[in-house]
């Protein structure tokens, strides 16, 4: 019963966005159909087992969700961040943008606690599923960004070539109007070595369009990883973020909501890639959209 | 039975590999081990049903392993290149490059038929293993083109920076010594939308060692994909390799056992790819090591 509304829930939310054929982002009917979702995902998630992990993440605790039934457990939820009990009439709120009464840390849990709702939830009811969590959690970043910005964003940019006309697929890309310059924003639950590919998109958008003409934001979920003896590890990668930076383009900002400390000392060094948590993005949205690079 | 053997022969070729913590890519006893793998590896798919496959690939056609005990099929097999029963006794004169009397479509579809031998086998023994089809056809290809350069590759890079130095994981890289370029062969059993990281990475050799100090060989299997209805098509995606080449980095050689027709036509327009049958690089390893664009 559970997992047919759960995905009947998840079936309404990806048709909303792509309402009447094109990118429908920042629309009241996403923040309701995130809200149903993810409220939906905490309600089922009170019902389960939370067990313990061995963490090897210095200063971070895990547990995962187990559910009997399904014989499934979830991925590692931090406990730091997981808001037990999150009261669920607030899900619509947060997706409005309405994050009055809440201070820095308390957003960062809440915006956690919703992200990861969906996910875990989805770890104990379907097998092998890793798609639909990362199109899910691309809807929840997309929905809080275009909302900040009220731009709906692209899917694709065309280059225009002496020949001819090339559309190539992109992550989401925002045109914040003349005088402004426009966002990149990767999405991607972890990064692993996958994440060249978001330094080699924004080097082509550099080349087709010239430097600093599209400002390069990646947000992601966590680099958590449960391995087989069920300990929980972080899988970070600075050095080739460090030579990414240096020898592909560069990336204006990166936002986690269970960020890495490894990757948040980047800031301190050269090349000095600003990575922050999450709920930062709200307060630097004028910044992202200003055409300057300070 | 068939199956410890088959594992335990694998097992075997990447400890040869691995010789005393170095990669040790062009000796003889790599040679050995290959030809046993692969010998075995065409015995055992002897004993199979071929099942047709419908193919929706212009002027290609497929077939498919099954193995009725394990109810597991291969990958998609090309009928045209396949070569059934194999002379296994050459198996082991093919890694040491002994390709006296075969005519290049005969020497073409033998290396086909080796390359594809473990893949398939693998696919009917052993429930989704992708990694070691991969480490397989790395090795394969690995071995071939130290061999023809007579140098073992490595699978870093180290970069002085200003304030430290970094080592960078890499595809294959081999020193030619002094007046050659280096080569930087990375090798994939199909590329599909990851092929980018070969770019970005040729893109971090070129800023961090200068434009054309590597010249950049990409080597791959097939691009075929059995769908859910088990016809059989190729994921080409042309139009990205043109961006990619346009603005990450520029590839030098392509070269494919299985080639799609889509990236052999990038020859002949801008910024023409050249893409080749693998064979081809036998004949090109001179101008591959020659310290110019010609």
């Amino acid at each position: 019963m559970a997992r047919d509304r759960f995905i009947s829930l998840y079936k309404h939310l990806v048709d909303v966005q792509k309402g009447a054929g094109k990118v429908e982002l920042k629309s009241d009917d996403l923040s309701k159909a995130l809200a149903d979702l993810t409220a939906f995902s905490l309600n089922y998630l009170e019902e389960l087992t939370k067990t313990d992990l061995e963490s090897k993440v210095p200063n971070k605790e895990y547990f995962m969700f187990e559910n009997i039934e399904t014989e499934r457990n979830s991925r590692p939820v931090n406990k730091g961040l997981f808001i037990s009990e999150f009261d669920t009439k607030n899900c619509e709120k947060i997706f409005r943008l309405d994050f009055e009464g809440l201070d820095e840390n308390e957003l960062n849990r809440s915006l956690y606690t919703l992200a990861i709702s969906y996910c875990a939830a989805c770890d104990t009811l379907k097998k092998d599923d890793k798609k639909t969590p990362g199109t899910f959690f691309e809807n929840f970043i997309g929905h809080l960004v275009a909302r900040a910005l009220d731009v709906n964003p692209a899917k694709h940019v065309t280059i225009p070539t002496l020949d001819e006309e090339i559309q190539l697929p992109t992550d989401f890309v925002f045109d914040l109007g003349e005088g402004n310059n426009r966002l990149h924003l990767p999405v991607k639950t972890s990064t692993r070595e996958r994440v060249i590919q978001v330094w080699a998109h924004q080097r082509v958008l550099d080349g087709m369009h010239g430097v600093a003409r599209f400002k390069g934001v990646l947000a992601a979920l966590a680099e958590t990883n449960k391995q087989k003896d069920k300990s929980v590890v972080e899988v970070c990668l600075p050095q080739q973020w460090i030579t990414y930076q240096m020898y592909i383009a560069q990336m204006y900002r990166v936002y986690y909501l269970d960020i890495p400390e490894k990757y948040m000392a980047l800031k301190n060094r050269y090349p000095f890639i600003q990575v922050k948590p999450f709920s930062a993005i709200f307060s630097e949205i004028e910044k992202i959209k200003r055409n300057s690079n300070d």
